[in-house]
């Protein structure tokens, strides 16, 4: 039986179920109002518990046990180990030699280390993936392979999903560098360190169950700590939870591509001369090369004018580390630490501050981070004519990237996504995006090798930099632009079946992925 | 219409319900699970919340207003301003000016400077207290002048109240002496230090409307943040919010007392010669003089063995900071601090940690910090021959004190009340306990300046002091000398109408206390 569609306020065809329970259309940036009481978690009793603090079990398998683990279980995890996870693959395969099925992966971010649980999608150990899917898990979705539908969700909706009770986590397994015998975890020390623990926040106050699991047992109180032992049931102690160099880059690499090199020249001139860059900024940028490249020159600005960013929300990285250490940013706000700097710094510098996704993003929550920040640096696969953009589909059709804080981050005063005009020969600027992940209207200037294209909507931004010697162009002559270089790309083809739900951060649903036809 | 009543597990007479809802009566210690699950707030959005993150209004009025302050809402606030709180009374003035009636205030605890309340309570502002009450208010109680019947509950208790939803915040006035203008705040800082906010979490977390109250607001991030913005609604700017000397006392009071000061020396020898302290042990103690004493003892034993505790929890002291100062003590983990010392130290010292009842004291929860204290030292009013123990009302029958973290506390490992044998010539030990707080299976050793007795069930402390030399006593014998030399007291009388619920810390009702017959 085909399940009930209808068009979202985007335009978009988004069914009104997913997984067989109801979901919400989008209505709207900032239209949807929830209702109801956030979840709440059954309650505990100190007497089911050890009197001295005690919670280590011998094994993952037995804690996984004790938490009563059983077919359609929800089992989260975090993704602070990156592409040096050894845990969250050894749940599933305990899980598949028990003989448990139809699991619910939901992961806060998944790596190209997590491929093998294609195995336990295959043998029906997991019934679906809710969070991202990158590389052959996304190819293994596109194809319709996966049982259950995908649900990709940014991380605030995620922290939004849990909190309201939209994903009820039966488990959580949570990974920590450090952590002692009750329970109480954080990010630094041992030898898997990772800086900071923000995104299993969520996961451990709200989960029925949590695991902690650490190779790095350390006297209580393990301080400061980032997961508290009074939502823990079992600790659990192993050799190793991660591959140290695959868990941070020794460090993040500025880009050398002459292009992108332009792209961020560019951005950074753009930030300067619009006045948008100035004392007190606050800002984010990532950790791809022409973020770091950004960075840098953002850096020498302000050194120049001898102004000083207020602070910065991390993912941090050397750079971000090198203008608090210089004076040049206030404090460093983080929800993770991507390189070796970043990772020293949040164990040293008091202003370098774990500041979890949870308190960042949330959209039901009493106001965000985000939307306090001036300067939001940002990519995407596509951007179409009306800004819009798409960061989990390429103009092939393939799903292969999650949504990360993607969406949450567009909340910012000025969204700017620096881009090259063409990849492998496929242009980034489309008529219209593969898959709508964040609508055009919070999307404000898209700057290319080749020309910024500012939002009509942001005729303040236009007019700031009418005479700069900037080289403005409208998103339709970058867009014809690039087709005369490339030519127009031929369209992906679908098959009906939905195999993945996009959410807003509100969580309703303002697109959907359908299987590529064969 | 009588409410009716039962005979719950400690044998006292508890009413089914109380202020109209049902209540469930003491079972035993660790017999009452809990079931269901914890309340949730309702989920806010974003959306109505500022977008530049400044939630300041200008006046406490308008906060209350907007939070729809209307008849019979309940109002929380901490007491971390002691006896110097400016800002709890002024609800009640403005509310009483509004004309809002009904209304039940719920503090984490109330000082003498709340007496002005007693105004609200009878022109109908303020239905009742679920809170301590001392002194006036206590007496205003128990002639049972308050409309509501009053429901004591322990620190740790209170959270669990908040958490499972058995009180219901509707509007939580939160003082911070430093805040920024989203609502994150911290003890620290600012003219009204008083060094940690750790009461406040669970009012944060669970409250539907937060307001924050300050007199030092900083540029965000005001951090670490003890309560979290994102549980904010408002944030209001006065000019103070406390009084600094009556917030903090400059130096906590060693007892000058030579019968206090023989009790202090008596336990101090008791706790080496029964070799529960040793190298490694986790300590409680007040700030009482007696308290004070012991702890200056206990510093000079460890320092001379060469010992060290690994950690203490406060209510901190410059007797604990000098420990930890010193070497003989690994961290305070901390939840009040009581004097200038202990402020001063938990801003600059980073073993010094906030660590809230939240975390320290819920029943319901994954497992207390109580349980792994090795040494507790406790107060009482009166114990009796079953070792139970009062903390709320005195011989006479007058409530007159709360129950603070003394509940919570019974669940150490080795909890040792050093009391007088007799305050004002009223004996301590009595027959039975005017109102029971703590079953005397909990609590272990009551020494006095005339001997020492330790409960029969400890039979492991008995043996281990046996050829020590301390004067072991049993309790009969210890009430039998105090009445020698005192008489006996006369019990008090009371009425039918119960003026207060006595909750343990798994909400069940342990007790009450009668209105005195005039």
């Amino acid at each position: 039986m085909a399940i009930p569609t209808t068009i979202n306020a985007a335009g978009r065809e988004v069914p009104l179920e997913v997984n067989g329970k109801p979901v919400i259309p989008f209505k709207g940036v900032g239209k949807h109002k929830p209702f109801g009481n956030k979840y709440g978690p059954p309650i505990p009793s100190c007497s089911d518990f050890p009197d001295d603090g005690n919670k280590v079990v011998p094994t993952l398998e037995e804690a996984l046990l004790r938490c009563g683990i059983r077919d359609g279980m929800t089992i989260s995890t975090h993704h602070h180990l990156r592409d040096g996870d050894l845990i969250s693959n050894r749940i599933f395969e305990l899980a598949s030699v028990m003989g448990v099925k139809d699991l619910v992966w939901f992961p806060s971010a998944s790596f190209p280390c997590n491929d093998p649980v294609i195995r336990y999608l295959e043998d029906g150990t997991i019934n679906r993936i809710e969070g991202s899917m990158n590389g052959p898990l996304g190819r293994f979705v596109s194809e319709g392979k996966m049982k259950g539908t995908a649900v990709l969700r940014s991380h605030g909706g995620r922290v939004q999903a849990i909190q309201d009770g939209d994903v009820k986590i039966d488990i959580a397994v949570l990974a920590a560098p450090s952590a002692d015998a009750f329970g109480n975890a954080r990010g630094t020390g041992g030898k898997s360190a990772c800086g900071v623990l923000g995104y299993a926040k969520a996961d451990s106050m709200y989960a029925d169950k949590v695991i902690v699991v650490t190779d790095n047992l350390v006297d209580l109180p393990c301080f400061p700590a980032e997961i508290e032992g009074n939502y823990v049931d079992y600790v659990v102690v192993v050799d190793r939870i991660g591959i140290p160099e695959k868990i941070v880059s020794g460090t993040t690499q500025i880009t050398k591509s002459p292009d992108r090199l332009l792209i961020a020249e560019l951005t950074a001139s753009f930030l300067e001369k619009s006045g948008i860059l100035k004392d007190g900024v606050t800002m984010q940028a990532g950790a791809g090369g022409t973020s770091l490249a950004i960075a840098v020159f953002v850096h020498g600005i302000l050194k120049s004018k001898g102004w000083k960013s207020k602070f910065g929300f991390g993912g941090s990285t050397k750079y971000m580390v090198e203008m608090l250490e210089q004076g040049q940013m206030g404090y460093i706000l983080d929800a993770q630490a991507f390189d070796l700097d970043a990772v020293l710094s949040v164990s040293r510098n008091p202003n370098h501050i774990p500041y979890p996704v949870f308190n960042a993003y949330n959209y039901h929550s009493k106001g965000n981070l985000t939307t306090m920040m001036d300067i939001m640096i940002l990519g995407a696969t596509e951007v179409d004519l009306n800004f819009n953009g798409n960061v989990v589909t390429h103009s092939d059709g393939y799903l292969l990237h999650g949504i990360g804080g993607w969406q949450n981050c567009l909340h910012a005063r000025n969204v700017i996504l620096p881009l090259p005009l063409f990849r492998d020969r496929i242009p980034v600027i489309v008529d219209e995006v593969t898959t709508l992940c964040g609508p055009g209207e919070l999307i404000d200037v898209i700057i290319t090798e080749r020309g910024i294209a500012i939002n009509p909507r942001r005729t303040d931004l236009i007019e700031s930099v009418r005479n700069s010697g900037l080289p403005l162009r409208t998103i339709k002559e970058l867009k014809d632009e690039a087709e005369r270089i490339c030519g127009r790309p031929a369209k992906p083809v679908f098959d009906d079946k939905i195999v993945a739900a996009i959410k807003w951060v509100d969580g309703t649903v303002i697109d959907v992925v359908r299987k590529l036809k064969q």
